[in-house]
This record gives C-alpha cells, sequence and structure tokens, in this order.
C-alpha cells in the first residue's frame, strides 16, 4: 500500500494546529473519513485530536490494527467505545477543555449530543472551513497522485471514444467506462462533502438528458435510472446530431479529477456547436488568466462577461437556475475549496487543484461544453486532463 | 420513471404521522436523501415537513421541477434558500412549534444551528429510530422492487461464476461483476445512513484479504486498493484453493439486495471447508426458525450456539473482534432494520427484509461462509436470493 510520508503527515497537523492557535481555540476532534485520512494517512473509525499543541491522538474504534500498521502518526490508541473518549485522551495526557474545534459540516447532531455530554465544559466551535482551506493547497505529493488520476481518466476516455456508437443508451456507456477506470485503479467510491452529496462516477447524459436538472449542485444533472437516485446516466438511447455529454470522475489513491467532453454522431445542431466553441474559449481564457493571488470570483465574472457576449448567458451554466460557480477544487473529495464564484473575493494559492467546466445547457437538445482540471502553479496553470477538448466526431 | 403509487406514499407520511403523534410531537423536518425519497417518492434536495396532522410540504431547494413533477404529495413548493423555510412554511400555513422531530442520526450540526436561529421556540427531538422502524416493513410495492434487485443479483453471479479463473486480482473480478451488475440496472449508488458509511458495491476478497478487518462494520473488510478506503476489493491475486468471498450488493430502483456466495479452484483447506458447511447449517436453521413475533436477537443468539458447538466460536463473525449481530434489514439503506443482534429483544414484523450473514474468518487463510436475503412473511420466510449458497469449485 502507497503510504504518505511521515514528514507530510506531520507538517498537515502542525499546518491544522497553526490555524486552531490563530483562532484561539484548544484543539480539534476530527471524525469524517477524508479528514481522518488527510492528517493521520489511514481512514479508520475513530476520533483523531490534534491539541493545538503537542502530539494528535487518533483514538481508533476499528480497525485498530489497520491503523497502527499505516497511521503515520506517535500515537494511536484503541477506542472500545466513543463513550471511552475522555478516558483514552486522559490516559494520552490529555484533557479537552475551552475551545475545541468540529467539523460542523459533516458531523451529525446524535455525535455532537454525545460529545457535550462527554466533555460538559468545553466551548464546540465549526472548523470545517480551516480544514477545507488548508487542504485546498496540495503537496507535491499529492500533485503526483492527482497526475495519475488524470492520466487514468484520459486513457479511459480514450479508450471510450472507439467504442462509442449512436444508439447506445446512457447506463451501458456509463458501464462501460466505469470499467475502463476501474481497470486503471479508480476506487469505486467518489467522496463529495456533505448531506445528501450522493455521487457515482458522474455523468453520461445523451440529448435532452443533459438540459435536465436535478438535486446535485452542478451545471449537469440528467434523469438516472430511478426517482430514488435522479441524477447521471438513465435510459435515453443516444441519437444521431444529440450532443453525448460525458463529465466523468477518477478516483485513484484517494484523489480525484474531473473531466467533462463531448461526442457526435454525425453533426450538432449550429446553435449548439457554437456554444461549445465559446465555452472552449472561455476554458482558454480562465487558463491563460487565472493566477495565485488573484480574487477566486475573477474566472466566473470573465465566463460570465464572455457568454453575454456570445449571447449565450440564458443556456449558461444552467437553463432557469444556473449555479453560482465555474469551477471547484478537487482533491480527496470532488467538492473541495475554491469555488470559484461571483462574491468569492478569497485569493488563489499555488498549488491548488481546480476543475473549471463552462458548460451550456439547452433545454431539449442537451448539454454541451468542457471541464478540465487544472494545477495552479507559481509560474503557470498546468491542464492535468490532455484528453482534446475538441467536439469529438464519432462516426455513424 | 418508475412512480410510487401515491396511496402509499399517503400511508407512508399517515404512519409517521401516527408515530409522531405517539411521541407527543407536532412534526418532523426531513432532510436526507432516502427519506424524502420514502416520504414523497423522489429525491431532491429539500426539506419536507411533515406536520403531526394536516398535509406534508416539500420545500424544494432543487430541481423544483423533478420534485413537483414526480412527487405523490398536494404541497411542493420552492425554497431558494434553506434560510427562507419559516416564511415558505408559513405561506403553507404552518408554523412549526412546540416539539419537532429531526433525523439526528445524519442531519449535520451546521443544518441543527440554523434550525435553531429559525425556530427559537422549537424543542427539538431525535426521530431517527422512528423512520428507521417504519422503514424496516416493506409494502407488497417494496417487496417487488426487492425480488427484481435478487433476481438482478442472482443473474450476475451466475455469469461471473463462468468467467471466474485463478490468476484474476480482486479488482479484475470487482470490475467484472460491477459491470454485470450495471447492465442489470444497478444504480450504482448503494446507500448507507450514517457518517463515513462509505460502500462500493460490496467485497470480492481472495485467500488472506478474507482475513483483514476494516473500519466497516460487518464480518468483512479487505484491503481496498488505497488507504483512503481500505476496504473491498484490493490488488490480491486469487490462488488455487483459496476461498474467494464474494459479498455485493444489487441496488436496483433504489432496493439494496445483500448476498455473499463462496468460489474455490481446486479444495479448501479441510478447516474451512468444514466451517462453510456449518455456515450454511447455521443459515439453514434461521431461515426455519425465523418468524414473526419472535425477538430480534433470538437467530444470532442460534448462530452463536451452533458456531460454539462446531467448535468454531472463535473465527466467527471476525477473528479477535467480531461484529454483534447475525443479519441487518435492507431497504433503501444497506444497514436498516432490524438488527439480529443478541441484546436486542425487539419483535420481528412480518415484511421485514432481512439479510443473513454467517460467516467465518481466518486469518491468514481467508473467509468463508454465506449472506443471503430473505423476506419474512406472515407464515414462511421466503429466500429472495436464489443462486446457491453452496461451495462453488470453478475447473482449474
Amino acid at each position: 500500500m502507497l503510504t504518505v510520508p511521515r514528514d507530510e503527515i506531520t507538517a498537515r497537523w502542525q499546518g491544522l494546529q497553526a490555524a486552531l492557535a490563530a483562532a484561539g481555540l484548544d484543539g480539534a476532534l476530527l471524525w469524517q473519513g477524508a479528514d481522518l485520512y488527510y492528517y493521520s494517512g489511514v481512514f479508520q473509525q475513530g476520533v483523531l485530536w490534534i491539541p493545538a499543541a503537542g502530539q494528535p491522538v487518533f483514538c481508533v474504534r476499528r480497525s485498530y490494527e489497520e491503523a497502527v500498521r499505516y497511521a503515520q502518526l506517535e500515537q494511536v490508541v484503541p477506542l472500545v467505545s466513543f463513550k471511552k473518549l475522555p478516558d483514552v485522551l486522559r490516559s494520552c495526557g490529555y484533557c479537552p477543555e475551552g475551545g475545541i474545534g468540529l467539523e460542523y459540516d459533516v458531523l451529525p447532531i446524535q455525535y455532537y449530543e454525545l460529545l457535550q455530554q462527554l466533555f460538559p465544559h468545553v466551548r464546540w466551535q465549526n472548523i470545517s472551513h480551516l480544514i477545507r482551506q488548508q487542504r485546498a493547497v496540495k503537496s507535491t505529493f499529492e500533485q503526483t497522485l492527482i497526475r495519475q488520476a488524470a492520466a487514468a481518466l484520459d486513457e479511459a476516455y480514450a479508450v471510450l471514444s472507439q467504442e462509442l456508437e449512436p444508439g447506445m443508451t446512457e447506463y451501458q456507456i456509463a458501464a462501460r467506462l466505469e470499467l475502463l477506470l476501474r481497470q486503471r485503479g479508480h476506487q469505486g467510491v467518489v467522496r463529495l462533502r456533505g448531506l445528501n452529496s450522493e455521487f457515482h462516477y458522474g455523468c453520461v447524459l445523451a440529448g435532452p438528458s443533459g438540459g435536465v436538472a436535478s438535486y446535485f449542485d452542478g451545471p449537469l444533472g440528467g434523469c438516472g435510472l430511478n426517482l430514488t437516485y435522479p441524477m447521471g446516466p438513465g435510459r435515453q438511447v443516444w441519437q444521431v446530431s444529440q450532443p453525448l455529454m460525458v463529465d466523468y470522475v477518477a478516483c485513484v489513491e484517494g484523489y480525484c479529477v474531473d473531466m467533462s467532453r463531448v461526442f457526435v454522431a454525425g453533426t450538432l445542431p449550429p446553435l449548439l456547436e457554437r456554444a461549445h466553441l465559446v465555452a472552449l474559449e472561455i476554458a482558454q481564457a480562465i487558463e491563460e488568466s487565472v493566477r495565485p493571488g488573484q480574487p477566486a470570483e475573477a474566472a466566473h465574472l470573465l465566463a460570465l462577461q464572455m457568454a453575454e457576449q456570445a449571447g449565450l448567458a440564458e443556456y449558461f451554466m444552467g437553463y432557469g437556475s444556473p449555479v453560482g460557480f465555474i469551477g471547484h477544487g478537487v482533491g480527496l473529495e470532488l467538492n473541495e475549496l475554491p469555488v470559484l464564484a461571483r462574491g468569492n473575493k478569497t485569493p488563489l494559492l499555488a498549488g491548488m487543484v481546480i476543475a473549471v467546466e463552462p458548460k451550456f445547457i439547452f433545454p431539449g437538445l442537451g448539454a454541451v461544453g468542457t471541464e478540465s482540471t487544472y494545477l495552479l502553479g507559481e509560474i503557470k496553470t498546468e491542464k492535468l486532463t490532455r484528453f482534446s477538448a475538441q467536439l469529438h466526431n464519432i462516426a455513424v
């Protein structure tokens, strides 16, 4: 198994310690899988105590053996029951008090109530944003893994493009693409942070499906196979002259990369073909202008302006109720920071990995546009997903 | 799209109303995907208000259009922002006050804090158990969908069994089985309730992988492909004389069915072969004895006794730290009620659908045993997963 270097894990929790201290907090209790992995080097069930000063303690319910084997921390201790948390921490020399941070965006109320009982004198505080801000900047080690995921995604799209034929249904295409990705190390699970962020690989949307909105906070939706999970590939048959929008995620060694490409057999309606070219121009303009120090909203403002100038604003990023962003960070989760969104003045930082996705949605006709994942460097922005973003013509 | 009959949706929310009234509550605010689907007929982002008396109101953030189209409720209203919830409910004639139920097991703290601000006079209460108890008993309509999922799972295992060869890796086998399931309508996402219950289809565990415990609260674990998701199929190569434990879930039209079967090329070590037979005897004994009215612990007590009598208690349901149950309900989520666990005196009810999974775990050697999904009828217990539970010999 690939393990995160211990120095890197140490730097991560020390980074959080600095943020905790700056926020006037005495420590953090972390429960969520992606966060546990990020700060310990392994995901197992348990609670990770990160004091503002001193060594972290990973209190592990199960599997303790696997956590001991892989966690890059000095202190990994068994936790028979979550109720024993105060005792276990005390035995390690810690008694959480004062201000303690929790992941308010994901931790269910029942855990909160338990913690309030176990640590009655603690003042709880939300630190999800501190964690997410730290995780938004990827280390060299993480960048290497993200490149692997991008390569897997490029390969899978290239193979798929040789196999596509009109007459296939969305879910047949999806099944094939998922197989290609799984054979290239896709872990299956794609993590999204937050309640109800259920997600399975991505969207394959043929023609009108591209115009169907969903519960999902993205420009694409689709019908899905049923009303319990009404999103993504469904039973629509892909027909000649319809755009086939493929928006899929590779998740290799834990890291997500996001890419959308459009295929057509025959020719697209002229309006859609033009919109696709405008989307490529927007993506290109963002790639050339985005840089560290820039406010996160800049790319979105630029995109909105270009869509407006092209006379296509009404279709941009959703029809009727467009989503309020043009890009999002990717990493251990698909919905990481930064969010490239109007109103977000937070400066971008070198090392951020961002999926930029200008798309146009035409009700009844489908979705066109592009999505590529970029690494924001000090000097230049690197496009990690290299499979061509041009419209792909499939022989009929 | 298959829709739930409106009469059935009405009966569901009326059932919850009765439970709310019996608990002295004035209503419930539901946010979680599976619950929204169960009580409205469609999953979209929003909040479902179910008053103890009167019509429910589904307040939908997105997609409102899709919710209106498919929800089997009289009142579906748009919700621009969660902060507008009091205004929207007021416009429908409701002002939640008194005791209001929430899903404490899944609702993150940040929503709880928002609700406390929006409705300062409400007394909040956990009603997760009321919802889960109601959902544990499946209607005839649900049973039909569950039978479809079982048939898809049976078919996929039958095809897979013709394709297995020693020398395949776990994840190659997994990729193939996932394709077979996806082609048979598997929706991709398998829902588990609760924090960190990440899950992708199931486990394919070759030889020693069957002895590796994980974060997952089940008798099987495995290594997975990486340390961010260290569970399920990994890179282990399946070799002659090793058990190949395949524990997979079909999820069709939202409903899960769970089945485990064991394959071997050549012959198993005698201890494992005997343990597999004992597991089949335990499953058979449970199938013959389980019935409505029986306490949920009875099946587990019987299983523990039989494992003890066979001299195999030490390997039963995990080595070292066995899980504390022999079976679990399945439905819209994989971890539904009832839990067949020592100490659980709750009586079983007709209409429950339960996966029973007697398994033996031998560190270094692997896992054997079985899992089948059963429908508990008034008169008889019906085994829904019909692919043979005998040890499957694969020609070398």
